[in-house]
């Protein structure tokens, strides 16, 4: 029975996405998303663990495209540039699939365990990041600074670009998260008294 | 039976710990951590709601400490010292739990579902900073940034500590990534291309 289906890993993440903004994520069983695809749920597991993995499928191409961005960046310019390649290749990356990425971002917010996943998913990418700049010559504690760096870059310029409601780029909120951050280093920011 | 014990809550977290790391976390029962600190599961049950509460019963002291520093200090520096200060707070704090901070994390990173609730942990800890920025007239993307940055100080400098066998201080780590934050976001950092 296990035919071929055209693109049933797409598919079935659009009917997974579909129906866990619809009716929430603990109310979806996979035989409820096979079916919304059109598939058989033996199909579902031949490309999905469980019903959480649809969800965090494009994990590791994340961690790869942030890393490898780094890594290539790293040959001929300072980490913090370095940084802002990757985070250039991650924006690039999230603005094609913008419309899955937010539904996405929706049904994890209101889970706790999916968030946690996510936190998990952000650590292994920033351990991935420190060890490409230790192996560029970066020592410690530069390199894991760094590295966590280019996170709070990244979940900072995400969640903005996630709230709101207009056409921003992605990459605009990166590159203002950035100047913010070195800001912030530099000693400078309002001070409430006056 | 629920009799007074003088400081029960303390032994049960001592005797939790004992057992943790000694027979793992996994394969430690509650019945068994009563018993060995001489009390009864009922009084475990009076001080924690269950055997991983015991490892973070201390969360919101070190958010408190951590965001209660920063606030004050935003009364008079900017964001970067304000975090310097927190971290001066928390250095303050965990070192004089030392032991105890030591074996908890032992116990905490080889299991990844207590990794889970520490990285949760400190995504709270990092939005009661924003906040607190926040309300001290930083704006956004700083606040967020200036917040994150703070957590990365923690973690990096925290993990230095933990891994090494040197009577080392806490507040010293944390000053060294302090600088190392402040270098690398001014465009400093060795290149690998010679």
């Amino acid at each position: 029975m296990s035919r071929w289906e055209p693109n049933a890993r797409g598919r079935l993440a659009a009917a997974a996405l579909e129906l866990y903004s619809e009716r929430g994520y603990e109310q979806t069983a996979v035989a409820e998303i096979a079916k919304h695809a059109g598939l058989t749920e033996r199909t579902f597991f031949n490309h999905y663990a469980d019903k959480r993995e649809v969800l965090f499928a494009t994990a590791d191409e994340f961690r790869d495209r942030f890393v490898g961005a780094v890594s290539d960046a790293l040959k001929s310019v300072a980490p913090i540039d370095a940084l802002a390649a990757g985070l250039e290749a991650i924006a690039e990356m999230l603005t094609e699939q913008r419309d899955f990425v937010r539904s996405r971002q929706a049904v994890i917010m209101l889970n706790p365990e999916l968030q946690e996943r996510d936190l998990i998913k952000l650590a292994s990418t920033s351990a991935a990041l420190a060890e490409t700049l230790r192996q560029h010559g970066i020592a410690e504690p530069e390199a894991s600074l760094a590295a966590e760096s280019g996170i709070a870059l990244f979940k900072v310029s995400f969640h903005r670009w996630i709230a709101t409601k207009e056409e921003h780029e992605l990459s605009l909120f990166m590159r203002e998260a950035l100047d913010a951050l070195k800001s912030v280093t530099a000693g400078k920011g309002a001070r409430s008294v006056t």
